[in-house]
């Protein structure tokens, strides 16, 4: 039994467009329990619809202050993501799922959180589907560049997020060229120390190219490159798709086979989206916190309530704190 | 009349498949006038089926020295790249098409042609396909990161290269949001100085997601970034391809369907694939050098040729010249 914290106030869509998949969610699955934070007023017309394993706290927006999140840190605030944070730090709740900016999200693990001592700054990582299964991928844009003491720090959160399937994982460094020589100090050095670690299949280097072909289960990059390369994969899709629409358009095509063929694709692009395989943990600290995206809708924001019930039951925070611990020691 | 040089030693494949590609092109373009440098003993099955416009120049191939590239500032050197680089700097040809390492391109401009004042480093220039035309994107690995200055000096490449329509250029910076507060510090600093300049449109920070919609001309980025960006997009489109095809593999859907969709994806794709829209520019010299994917097959190698003679026939190199010394004014 997992106790979910949700954010009704983070995000592009609010209350209105979250609560309904919140309800969907705790209704198939009624062995967990979910605690909604939101403004009751806003929220009234979903209160009598409430499954019984939900409960309210009212609680208003950030407003304003999302856009400063640094303010966020000196004072003593009740807005609905705040108000999670408290009872999450007080294990009241197991997890957290907000759609909120990932700025917020950085101050506040840091103000309510403990970051292991072999992390400066949390971590943003995500699962990415591959043509064989699915990879962990980080960072994905807590900080702008990464030392190779982030590097290697990220390493360890990513084994630590992956390691429950036994196998050893196969981890990469992204890189600009696969050749030991390419690219910035920092990725050679973080190269040279990974070839060290015995709980990992060290694989080198990789390109962007082959983030996708499911040649690693860990990519670790600093993270602008990696939200660069999740929205950009992102964009090539919506390309190809609005491509292939116009094409079809072209007369000559029967309509039938137009739909069958807009039918594939979305099967396709469904499985593919990064946006929909939604919720990015935000790693580092004790508390589990999962990132949904601002414009998520409602099946996405199943997805990333999804994540944080399978990492609480893979006690996930555990895992990592103990691959940190290791990197603490050598 | 462009009379351009091609190095048959770089890339992959080598002589036996970019002769071929040359050819082609020469022999449908006969105003235009080729110089192959590659070694004769291997080039010999091709020379008598050579087109009266094309020429040959024994040269032999770098060999290990392409994985060395500072090596090549210190020596006299006969290869085929360096032998087609003296012939450029002399002015005997008016670009070269190259398939070698970036690394070895960006030491020969810096030996052979004089970098502008305002451009510490040359830059990776390329045209990528979007929904509504192309766009030109600047770094693309030239450098691993950029300062305000190099983002500035990319961007008046950018208008250089793209100012041939007589429209303002619509330019955006790359960034992780499109908030004026997100991102590095150097990104924010260029936004400022961008909004000063009045040969633009500037549209301030697009993300990745972005970067195929259209609503850019000029997208200016670090190198880093920005090859990781051609590449995950490149990976996205080959995952999708993969994807589909095994869906179509799964029985019931009669074979003709099957292939017929294979047809309508690859059109799209072909047109989408920045493998294939291949050649991107090495600039901040005078020298017109166009560098080819390592892995270009004959299509892809022929449309960089076909960009070097578009390249020249607009004067891009003067374009970039101008638009670098109203930088260096400033």
């Amino acid at each position: 039994m997992a106790r979910i914290a949700i954010d009704l106030h983070g995000g592009d869509f609010g209350p209105s467009i979250l609560i309904p998949a919140c309800f969907r969610y705790f209704r198939a699955h009624p062995q967990h329990h979910g605690v909604l934070f939101g403004d009751l007023k806003e929220c009234k017309p979903f209160i009598q619809l409430c499954p019984t394993n939900v409960e309210w706290i009212d609680a208003h927006s950030l407003g304003y202050l999302a856009h400063k999140p640094a303010q966020l840190m000196r004072r003593e605030g009740f807005s609905s993501i705040e108000s999670a944070f408290k009872m999450l730090c007080h294990r009241e709740v197991d997890a957290l799922v907000s759609a909120e900016h990932t700025g917020v999200l950085l101050v506040l693990v840091g103000k309510y959180g403990r970051l292991h001592a072999a992390i400066n700054r949390p971590v943003l990582a995500s699962w990415l589907p591959t043509l064989t299964g699915t990879t962990v991928m980080l960072d994905l844009g807590a900080s702008f560049s990464a030392s190779r003491e982030q590097l290697l720090a990220y390493s360890a959160v990513g084994v630590g997020l992956h390691g429950q399937g036994g196998a050893v994982p196969r981890l990469s460094l992204l890189n600009v060229g696969t050749e030991f020589f390419k690219g910035p100090v920092a990725l050679r050095q973080a190269d040279q120390a990974l070839k060290g670690w015995s709980n990992i299949e060290y694989r080198g280097f990789i390109e962007a190219s082959a983030v996708f072909t499911g040649q690693s289960d860990i990519i670790v990059c600093d993270g602008f490159t990696g939200n660069s390369i999740i929205k950009a994969s992102a964009g090539a899709l919506d390309l190809t798709f609005a491509l292939l629409k116009q094409r079809l358009g072209r007369g000559l095509l029967k309509p039938v086979l137009a739909w069958w063929l807009k039918r594939q694709l979305e099967a396709v692009l469904t499985k593919l989206d990064p946006r929909l395989s939604n919720g990015a943990m935000v790693a580092g600290s004790e508390l589990l916190v999962l990132k949904s995206h601002g414009n998520a809708k409602a099946r996405a924001f199943v997805s990333a309530i999804e994540r944080a019930v399978s990492a609480q039951e893979l006690n996930v925070t555990r895992q990592i704190r103990i691959e940190l611990d290791k990197l603490a020691e050598d």
